[in-house]
């Protein structure tokens, strides 16, 4: 499949692949468009919709070779970190909503359990790994364990501290047991969150998507930034890059999770799986069925 | 919401539910379209997508229900049953598709595991069932143990025929907890399938989809179908009742499957949540934080 006038000229994963080195996120413009082939928000949905058979033929070889041979099927996590509002649940209805839900295995993190309280800090992460030929999405993920759980103190330093490599290690197992890893920082400004908290407690039909924890959260705003910073930091590998994701605008944001989405598999170089029959015997015993 | 001109006029879940009494699949067309409310194939997308503001407007709201108040939330179970090419992963891809992947929980029921044979049939099942302000999608079901089991004599008559009353008592139960079942057979004819089959062994991109096996459960119709009447009879309650949708025609199938599950969702009468805070005060603590 060659370069379409619809995808971005650099790969987009190139474009918003964070640099190794010390993040800052101040320098990352939270409404900037990088690698969208048109113009904004009204074009946006004929960009995104114009990936769609690509990405619906790539997802099904996916899916096909999982079927033929699980145990050598490539796997997807797609890892989406953000503040509130910053569109964790926008995404998965737009852009992971586009391909085919058999394909697809979502898992929210919330606050832990007591079952899963009782155990590793990776053990719900574990458990909730796609099966080979899927596409999983987590929304919210072992990041909170380097964010929440730093910014609120819920552990010492002496724990979190130690986590970025854990996390390294495990990531770097995940990739070498034939997981493709998209790691994406939804990045929302202060400024576009206040407007979206408004926008839910002005419309009643929003008013269960706010929780007045969101706001506590807000006041923490710098402690949050600086987590982010660390994890984009330290736990920006090779194997398992990050991506940060401009999301003051939903359209943007939605296009690139899409796109790269659609880089990934196109990267797999997925082969429809060969016939283990042979066909035209086949061929003949339906004929004798008719 | 009142009744739109791309409804079917008289409720689809009507026109297709099983009336009580013995079933002949013989005097079902599979070609039928009954409650459509176009002209055919060339206008299916325009009315299957029709439903689509609505569908998502009542999903979200089933959603919604379960983020605040999750003992309450009802829970939505399709079970698709059918024929090898009848459509069950089509329905999936295409009705169930549109909706939030956020929303859904589908499970495919395959040849039992090893751990699942060391359980009661019904064992994997419970532990599938959706989650509440989930709509759940069967991709086969228990019914698989009075069809392929009885087809196949995987057990004694002795075993298969309790089951009818079992399966019975089981999705009473589950109507009573909260779910609301929508039990759809997708009815494709002996020619149809062969269409199908044989489509499948002419595309090579399909050759994955086809296995020898299908033509093992090919060769005895007969079989399956009797074994369909006696589950389409026997288990057909006034709580839990079956829907035989003809499924010759996909795209009759698919918007059919849609407006069933819209049909259902606009029934429960679903309100967004009442906000559990203060609106003005978290108002003023947004402001606040400015």
């Amino acid at each position: 499949m060659g370069k379409k006038k619809h995808h971005s000229i650099t790969p987009l994963s190139q474009l918003l692949r964070v640099p190794a080195g010390p993040v800052s996120l101040a320098r990352y413009d939270s409404k900037a468009t990088p690698g969208y082939p048109g113009k904004g928000r009204d074009d946006a949905d004929k960009f995104t919709t114009a990936i769609l058979p690509e990405l619906s033929d790539l997802q099904e070889r996916l899916y096909a070779s999982s079927q033929t041979d699980p145990a050598n099927a490539p796997r997807i996590l797609i890892v989406l970190q953000g503040m509130d509002t910053s569109g964790k649940g926008g995404v998965i209805r737009h852009s992971i909503g586009l391909v085919d839900p058999q394909g697809v295995q979502i898992k929210a993190f919330k606050v832990p359990t007591a079952e899963e309280r009782a155990h590793d800090y990776l053990w719900r992460i574990r458990n909730a790994l796609p099966a080979p030929g899927k596409i999983g999405i987590f929304d919210r993920s072992h990041y909170e364990d380097v964010l929440v759980v730093r910014v609120d103190g819920l552990f010492p330093e002496s724990v979190w501290s130690k986590r970025y490599g854990e996390i390294n290690d495990f990531e770097a197992e995940l990739v070498a047991s034939g997981t493709r890893l998209i790691k994406c920082m939804l990045n929302v400004s202060y400024e576009e969150q206040r407007e979206r908290l408004l926008a839910r407690l002005d419309d009643p039909t929003k008013h269960w998507k706010f929780s007045a924890s969101d706001l506590d959260s807000r006041a923490k705003w710098p402690d949050y930034m600086e987590a982010y910073e660390a994890a984009l930091t330290l736990c920006n590998t090779e194997v398992a890059p990050w991506h940060i994701i401009p999301a003051d605008h939903k359209w943007y944001r939605n296009w690139a999770v899409t796109e790269l989405l659609r880089e990934v598999l196109e990267g797999l170089d997925l082969q429809w799986p060969v016939a283990d029959y042979d066909v035209a015997e086949q061929r003949r015993r339906l004929a004798a069925l008719d």
